[in-house]
């Protein structure tokens, strides 16, 4: 819904409010981050940001959206491929500079957080995950039938595993402030083929 | 330091206190959870909470130090066995019970939340998992000495991963309402014998 006649300068307001927002609950966490906090780091007046959302968990529903755009990429490459192992590799890796910004795990744990106590805020990430698992089990049942992957694994187990490892990746650095997430990539392929080859 | 002249008591009152709090922070979050309620649910007046624990960041450091004891004994398991990649698996299996609880999911999560903007929670936080990792690294050397398990992995970098791998576990709940974590315990044992395995 338009809130101005120019479509790109709707989308570059969006844009500045969750950016905004994104930083102030990154330094403050999301239940201390108040609409008026997010104004004056948006630079911008409280009627201006109540046109774009009407409150804190429409921001984080558009926090969600945008992540579900990120998650379409990588469910197109699993879907299209035809070599699943080297196409994980590459998500992988992708991920791994990703995570390497210590504010993307902050911003992961304080969804989740608010996600564990907040059921509307639950249900548009767990929407997302549902998506991103469904495809990851579509794309290693094809993998199974052209002979990529070993045909004793139970495939939805691993298609968990492996979002578990996503996961547990994605907030190293706040838990082990030593861990540099692109110096695993090396094991990360290494693990990501040892676990789904054939058996010799 | 005894609060009264009986260290039964003493440790009795402490672990109210902590359960209390644990039950707070997981039904409205860290940073929402006051004294008062933490008072409130132990059912103690403030006076007896505050000969105990003088506020939340003491509070949530005696939770920590729970974690370390649970870690102790991990570690002393990884420490003593013959047979590491049957320990991890048993470890694992214990872990996965754990993890079904989504309270366990849900109170690592406010902790790491709160940990990532609060230096003092942080420190004992990461003191705990620099601990769990040296162990792991030196239980994996030592498998590795012995033969059971592959020459070519890189050691740091795999413990790294299989810690990465356990918090992804911790929460999956959450993330997944529809996973149950116990039902992955054959794929988790699959998945570190794979990873581990010297080459065929």
């Amino acid at each position: 819904m338009p809130r101005t006649v120019d479509p790109q300068l709707n989308e570059r307001r969006r844009r500045q409010i969750l950016e905004a927002a994104t930083r102030c609950v990154i330094r403050r966490g999301f239940h201390q981050t108040s609409m008026q906090e997010i104004c004056a780091e948006a630079e911008m007046s409280s009627g201006g940001l109540y046109r774009y959302f009407d409150s804190k968990e429409a921001i984080i529903a558009a926090i969600a959206e945008d992540e579900r755009a990120e998650n379409a990429a990588i469910i197109h490459e699993l879907l299209r491929t035809d070599n699943l192992v080297k196409t994980l590799q590459g998500i992988m890796r992708k991920m791994l500079k990703v995570f390497a910004n210590t504010d993307y795990g902050r911003l992961g744990v304080e969804v989740l957080a608010e996600a564990s106590r907040n059921p509307k805020v639950a249900a548009v990430f767990s929407h997302n995950e549902t998506e991103l698992k469904a495809a990851l089990v579509t794309a290693l049942k094809k993998a199974k039938r052209d002979g990529q992957i070993d045909p004793g694994l139970t495939l939805r187990a691993i298609a968990e595993l492996l979002l578990a490892l996503i996961d547990g990746l994605s907030t190293r650095t706040l838990v082990d402030p030593g861990c540099k997430p692109q110096q695993l990539d090396k094991a990360t392929r290494v693990m990501i083929t040892r676990l789904l080859r054939p058996s010799a």
